[in-house]
């Protein structure tokens, strides 16, 4: 099939379409758990799961930050762009010919659970739907950011689950700065709330965690142009683009949901001593949610460390998603060791 | 006279003895200044000076972040700290024995000025000011962040009115990031102000102004206990000091003072090739408002500079502030030049 051909034939592929030729299965789940919940107590939670490639490959689980869900590349059941698109299009590592991948939503990413959720719940939850989909064991767990935070506690938890892990951008305990940058995050989302102005809270919240997720470097190239006056204000030229980052965002989430994981974050933390399985560790020197400092610090608290890449990138903490070649080197090497 | 008898007889005193024994002579003014403003038109302003030191020593303007104003250091008028009382007590070059230290509150700080105030008009206001106090040349202007920007347009402006220029932790032009981040604490304020909750808008923009200034290092030394659970709700270990920030930030400021400074950072601009007089650069490579980049790149552009010296430090934006002992160094360098 020539270039010409798909972009005509599929519309919403146009954009990549080497995959429109044999875009892989998939299947979706909606698994009822009754998950002991580590502060919200015992809850019935129906875990949405999809699965992408053949059901006799090796298994690995796929997470991402508090914003991914179960749709991590574009398949048969869902032609849309998955949150770890750029990743999948590399053809690399997340290849669902070799491989079956597993996502879930985050328990609370619908904000029905207005109480703490610990990383650790996440982790049984994600135990549980192995159980209900019939997998002893994954042939890997990565995890990205809050991922990252989530398959550190499901290899301290559920260690005979999984061969190896790969935690990029994310480490043991949160990084102090972080944390009082996302507290007042949910400050603004509070002062928002508590005048019935939720979405221009919750998008000014989403606004302000955007920035932590880049780096000055990289809006220094995007956004040089000068700044504006408009109708007596000044108007920075980041300003729209983050708006619709914001407007996109209230979208799809609710406070709640944004309360309850940006303040899972926080309350995460594991002792690298309780992570057994061979784990590769990925940072980024640009970084200042999860400072390399701290991943290295990491990889020397663990006791079966497979290696720490550091790599430098403007795109900071998304460098996960925005660097996929650097990231897919890594994955490859972890997959086959 | 001894420690003891100090701290007994003057309590505001006892953390810096040495200041007791000689506080230097001081004068306030509030000057009336028909200003023509960039964008605001023509205003009579009323301008508060205080000059500390000797009226025959060489004149020397002090200017640093917007937050800042014209109490620089403890002296005979006012023996409370001043907002540069670190520098100041390193004895060395902001020497009120030797310097007569002058320097005012920003026009816009009393919140009087709805309208944009641009680094222009404040750099015209300090050149006004020196009329009426019949300074014709300063032998120094050194100004920190927002001051530098100052400066910076004071060197632009009235070149003959001084000698040389002493720019901290700011450069030409603000950066597209921390633009970014201060146009999104705005929309905090105006999240407050939408519903009369004016103060817990600005204190939460403080707030987040506040992490801009500082970096994750620091906080990772200074907060490093763990998030603790109360009522329900997570409790970074920052977030009681960055309360205590805010609420004094709310007690001295108000919404249109922090909107309008805030935004003339976002509105400086000016010609580096202006900028005739010897300029001496500082900046600091943990600084993310102002990118040692940014400031080395200044240095490149100037037709004059001086030098620049970047350190190291974990204090970030307010190394200006918290190394008093490096800043010394390099006024003194830049003094005697």
């Amino acid at each position: 099939m020539s270039l010409t051909d798909c972009s005509t034939a599929t519309a919403e592929l146009d954009s990549d379409c080497r995959s429109a030729t044999a875009l892989p299965i998939a299947q979706r789940f909606i698994l009822a758990i009754d998950l002991p919940m580590r502060h919200a107590g015992q809850r019935r939670v129906f875990l949405r799961v999809e699965v992408v490639g053949s059901p006799q490959s090796p298994a690995v689980w796929v997470a991402g930050g508090i914003s991914a869900g179960q749709h991590v590349l574009r398949n048969a059941l869902d032609v849309s762009e998955g949150w770890w698109q750029s990743l999948a299009d590399q053809r690399g590592a997340l290849d669902p010919g070799r491989y079956r991948l597993l996502a879930c939503d985050w328990v609370g990413a619908e904000g029905d659970i207005d109480a703490p959720i610990d990383t650790a719940d996440q982790a049984d939850a994600i135990a549980l739907a192995l159980d209900a989909l019939g997998i002893a064991r994954l042939h890997a767990f990565v995890g990205a950011s809050y991922g990252g935070m989530v398959g550190l506690q499901f290899a301290a938890r559920h260690a005979a689950r999984l061969k190896r892990l790969v935690v990029l951008s994310a480490a043991d305990r949160p990084n102090p700065f972080a944390s009082a940058f996302r507290a007042l995050q949910r400050q603004v989302v509070a002062l928002g709330q508590l005048q019935c102005a939720d979405e221009l809270g919750l998008a000014l919240a989403r606004q302000l965690a955007m920035l932590s997720y880049r780096t000055p470097e990289e809006f220094a190239e995007r956004f040089a142009g000068p700044v504006a006056l408009e109708h007596g204000r000044a108007r920075c030229s980041a300003e729209e683009y983050l708006q619709v980052c914001g407007q996109r965002y209230v979208q799809r989430w609710n406070s709640t949901a944004f309360l309850r994981l940006s303040e899972s974050i926080d309350l995460h933390q594991i002792n690298p001593g309780d992570v057994a399985v061979p784990t590769t560790l990925f940072a980024v020197e640009q970084d200042w949610l999860a400072p390399a400092e701290q991943i290295c610090a990491l990889r020397d608290a663990l006791p079966n460390a497979a290696g720490c890449e550091v790599i430098a990138s403007k795109y900071g903490h998304d460098a996960f998603l925005k660097e996929p070649a650097r990231v897919d080197a890594v994955l490859t090497r972890a997959f086959e060791s």
